[in-house]
This record gives structure tokens, C-alpha cells and sequence, in this order.
């Protein structure tokens, strides 16, 4: 397996545990000083222990699905449908990768819907 | 050049040719049904021409800078930073790319600052 399949492979099983809860098997997906960073709100997580427990104790009834995931040797970002009832919300994941295979950053935006400002609306349409 | 390769090579150029207003160059990337979608405002842009009109009539002194491009087969996924003054804003656009090498499909997201909820102090530093 080349270094892209493999880190596709890791980003596919990251999304796959955490949605089924399965702590044991997230946790060996990533790598001991792994990091974790929310931009927008400038918060950041640093290490495995702290970065499981965080995902353990988020609150609600989530769900997450892959849409798209884009792999390019140790580097990866993909586009996940998160749910929480019959709320959607798109994440847009940013991932890397040790050379052990081992994610050791990801960093997560959750872009909100706005309205558009206007004048624009002579070249677009909505759905 | 393979297929990934031309790809980053593609986004590349579209940041830069948008930076620099050469729409010319810009038009040259693009197929010529490209579709642009904002799924954060549900609108979307149909065709070169409205594309080209979309970005020439942006308004605001805007600047774009790559962050991260990552290049997969004829996908990517981009992490720009936009800045209009002294003001940063991070945008994550995804691309599909036309088996001719050209843009077919450019998706973007423009994530919003945001304050914590409370309860994960005890796990996140801020910066």
C-alpha cells in the first residue's frame, strides 16, 4: 500500500470509529502527541488521552459520514455530513499524517449556513 | 505530468490567477461548464461566463493565499487564507477536475469565528 492509499485508509477508519464509538480502535489510528485544532473558535487539543476524551464526552446524538475524502501522500482533507437529529452540518476535516502511518494533526472547520449578502443575485441561483 | 500532479498544478494556478484579476488566465482553467457552489448559503453559479462575472464584480480589496493544497487523481481540496485589510478569514474549497485537466466543479466554504460552547475547558487550550 502506497503512502496515499494509506492515509486515505487511516482518514476512512478515523471517521468509522468515531462515528461507532469505538475508542479503542480510534485511539490506534493516532499518534501519542497527536493535535487537534478548531480554528474558528482558536481552541486546540493536544495529545491522544485528551483528543479521546474530548471526542468521548461531546454531547449529543451525533452521526458522521464521509462525502469525499482527498488523499495526497502524508497530507489529507475530506468532507464529512455531520448530524445531529435531522440537523446537517458539513465539517471540512484537515488531516496529517507521521511517517509511522499515525495521524498526528487534524484540524476541523464547521462552516455555518448564512444568508447571501445581496447583488449577486443576477448570477446565481439557490437550492 | 500525472493526473494528480496537473491537478495541483490546476488549483494552483486558480488561486493565483484569481489574485491577480487575470481573468484571462482564470477563463483558461475553467471548463466551460464549470459549476461553483456555496453550500453555506445554498447558491450556486452556472458557467464560465457567470463565474468569471462572479469574481470580477467580488467586491472588497480581497487577497488569496494558498495554505495547503491537497491533490488527489482528478479531485482537491484547497485551505486558503482570504484577507480583505487586516482582516483573515480561512476558506476551504474542494475541486473536481474534467478528464481534459480543466475545472468542472469548485465548492466553497467560508467558516465563521466563533465562541466556545462551555464544558471542554478542561481539555482545550485557546489561542
Amino acid at each position: 500500500m502506497d503512502e496515499t492509499s494509506r492515509t486515505r485508509h487511516a482518514v476512512d477508519a478515523y471517521v468509522d470509529s468515531t462515528e461507532r464509538r469505538d475508542w479503542a480502535a480510534l485511539s490506534e489510528l493516532l499518534a501519542e502527541d497527536v493535535i487537534y485544532e478548531m480554528p474558528q473558535t482558536r481552541e486546540r487539543i493536544r495529545g491522544k488521552a485528551a483528543f479521546l476524551q474530548f471526542n468521548s464526552e461531546y454531547p449529543g446524538d451525533w452521526h458522521l459520514e464521509v462525502r469525499r475524502v482527498v488523499a495526497d501522500g502524508r497530507q489529507a482533507a475530506a468532507l464529512l455530513d455531520a448530524r445531529v437529529g435531522a440537523e446537517h452540518q458539513d465539517a471540512c476535516v484537515w488531516f496529517e499524517v507521521s511517517e509511522q502511518g499515525l495521524i498526528s494533526r487534524v484540524t476541523d472547520y464547521w462552516p455555518e449556513p448564512y444568508e447571501p449578502p445581496s447583488g449577486r443575485e443576477h448570477l446565481v441561483e439557490r437550492w
